[in-house]
């Protein structure tokens, strides 16, 4: 099955699990609104390129994986959308989680999603309690304190920002547990995968900046980039444009290079060489090499 | 060791994790503060009370569940004494984690407990991946939606509440959850184990709701208890204090009725008979049976 598709059904499976009887009808609404239709599910195609290039031996736990992962970048979405952060109006197109449902459901669908991550991860591995023993830290870790993507978030509470320790808490931490979930799903030693995750998040990183300067110098009469506006440090206004644009294609060239031994190791050096581009605005994609 | 010894040091050692060197200032101090001092402890002292009466092979297991409950809970209060819900200036008696840390970092700590009480129930179940299977979905399903404590909160923002629902995920869920996986931490049979916790959440409930009144008869020029203030519906109220104390112990004779047979079961009778005696106000304990 589609990469994609095996995603949005196992979404779809634990949804419908969270919503069941019982459950109150806004909370419901919000998950479901709060996770569909979704972004480009960037972290659960990795995790699962990832373990179908380790052979994908059993793909219900890979499936597991990916959506909890992708669970909880939902969850992170949802809070770090609430008024007391960063107060937005829109997300994928349509209004935020709070907006619609109210500052209350909002933190409550957060809370539910990650809650769901793990239920997810607690089911797909039924049958296999020695993986689910790898991933449950594996995951776990990369949300929470002291470097998951909930402490990088905590990072923009501070006065004073250690700058690497936020964006690795903040991007990185959640790629890397991408790849490393979707090596340990498939029965194969994780580690060595945490490089190609984290090489991709610094690679998203710098395109999220070229994609925040680009929108500035294309969009005619729009406010300036967001990054600009909240003082945030951007690769594309210290680097310029063109020099961004070669830190990219260095990173994603170097996450090529971590990928281990695996039986499918050609291919997804291929696959990464090439989903790596779609990371960038279209408008700069052609420039890259 | 006694047992509010080992949940003290089994929450401590979680915290000292999830505040190691790379966590944000604010979020670690907001963490310790939303965990120590505690209240009673009521759900961890029982999750090791049945360890216990199940022959406790696993003690280090026993205690991360035990942990991971209290976490969880810690975790449901700093969210629901945020503005958009209670807005509670107080719990346990100081200041809550928002009034001084703020509402974003009170947020970020209660996701980074629920989180912690996750790494938590997989670090201390590191050499036994059977019994982490089994106690991921039991906590996990007490926490999340349609059955668990978040599910019951989000009771409190719809317009028809259904009370049952209501009371048993919001109440009742972590105590069954207590009881079940201190059976599962010690390797038993876990299921049988959900009645007594769902009477004894039962009688917390009337007697919480004692509390209420109580507090309203004695303490003379306070306003009337936030039960009947809010609308929400009362044991007390509905039956009378000497009404409601009749169902109170009921509950708990039910409760220790329902004890599984086990290593240690006239010394956990004698315990669950005792100890549920102190959920009721002190002015009250003498009047029940």
């Amino acid at each position: 099955m589609d990469p994609m598709a095996r995603i949005e059904e196992a979404l779809e499976a634990a949804l419908v699990t969270a919503e069941a009887e019982g459950c109150p009808p806004t909370l419901a609404q919000a998950l479901r609104y709060g996770v569909f239709p979704g972004g480009a599910r960037i972290r659960p195609r990795l995790c699962l390129a990832v373990a179908w290039a380790c052979g994908d031996d059993n793909p219900a736990l890979a499936d597991a994986a990916a959506a909890s992962i992708e669970l909880l970048h939902c969850a992170s979405l949802i809070h770090d959308d609430l008024p007391c952060f960063d107060d937005a109006p829109i997300r994928r197109g349509k209004p935020t989680v709070h907006k619609v449902y109210g500052e209350n459901a909002a933190v409550l669908a957060g809370d539910a999603l990650i809650v769901l991550a793990f239920e997810t991860l607690a089911r797909g591995a039924a049958g296999s309690p020695e993986r689910l023993a790898k991933l449950l830290p594996i995951v776990s870790s990369a949300v929470g304190s002291p470097h998951g993507i909930i402490a990088g978030q905590a990072w923009e509470c501070e006065p004073h920002v250690e700058l690497t320790a936020y964006h690795r808490a903040k991007t990185g931490a959640l790629f890397a547990a991408a790849t490393v979930a979707g090596a340990a799903a498939a029965g194969h030693d994780a580690e060595p995968w945490r490089a190609l995750g984290e090489r991709l998040g610094e690679a998203y990183q710098v395109a999220d900046d070229l994609r925040d300067v680009a929108a500035d110098a294309e969009e005619i009469g729009k406010p300036a980039g967001r990054d600009a506006e909240l003082g945030r440090p951007s690769a594309a206004r210290e680097l310029g444009v063109t020099g961004a644009i070669q830190r990219f294609d260095a990173l994603v060239a170097a996450a090529v290079d971590s990928i281990p031994a695996c039986p499918r190791v050609n291919e997804l050096r291929g696959l990464i060489s090439l989903e790596g581009k779609r990371f960038l605005p279209k408008s700069l994609a052609l420039r890259a090499a």
